[in-house]
């Protein structure tokens, strides 16, 4: 494995547990300024706006599992197809909804040399 | 505009054509073997499955409009998001479904200098 693998593979464990713990200052320097998030049935959304829903969801108990389907470099850029599944728990810790899908994203290496998410397209649904 | 980019354009409407005529054999060309297809609540499936749901829809009339939003060459390879609107017409051509929405793309330049799509996410909803 290279190390901008090993980069983005712990960029993803990190965002997973930055949105388990609602750590918006991590998850903001996980992405690009000018990332772009899409979802089914929306325009697509900026940075602010991710923030700022992820904001709103504080109160909710969520886990998340994120599987590396492929990881393919390309220079300072790459891309990742994801499967993801998601628990939302009550508050004594029983799964009250449960979701899973595919996710593809765009990664970018910056000049410090840090990878950040750029694109991602969610396809979470009820199935899978 | 550089040549990548507008053999990526001339990719993307060329498609749309071939989509409406329900052209199997130029779509087939269009896409790479290996190509992967992601929409919500589904597994990723494969050219094989893509081309057996679109033979399956022949008897539908369906046209469709792509409009570019950002297109980003990364040396043999690019990404794409376009913003996609289809219309089903009945057989006497009144529209009886219409949908709008986004896709992020992934294409690759092969080794004959041939663009083609290599991985596509699309996020069509009821909404737009």
């Amino acid at each position: 494995m290279t190390s901008d693998e090993e980069a983005i593979r712990a960029l993803v464990a990190t965002w997973m547990a930055a949105s388990k713990a609602g750590d918006l200052e991590t998850l903001s320097w996980l992405m690009a300024d000018d990332v772009l998030f899409m979802v089914p049935g929306q325009a697509p959304f900026d940075k602010e706006a991710f923030l700022k829903a992820t904001r709103n969801m504080r109160d909710l108990r969520i886990e998340g599992a994120s599987e590396i389907e492929e990881l393919k470099i390309l220079g300072d850029w790459a891309y990742m197809r994801n499967r993801l599944t998601v628990t939302v728990l009550t508050e004594d810790g029983e799964p009250t909804l449960r979701r899973s899908g595919y996710t593809l994203s765009i990664l970018r290496k910056e000049p410090d040399g840090r990878w950040v998410l750029a694109r991602d397209a969610n396809l979470l649904g009820k199935q899978s």
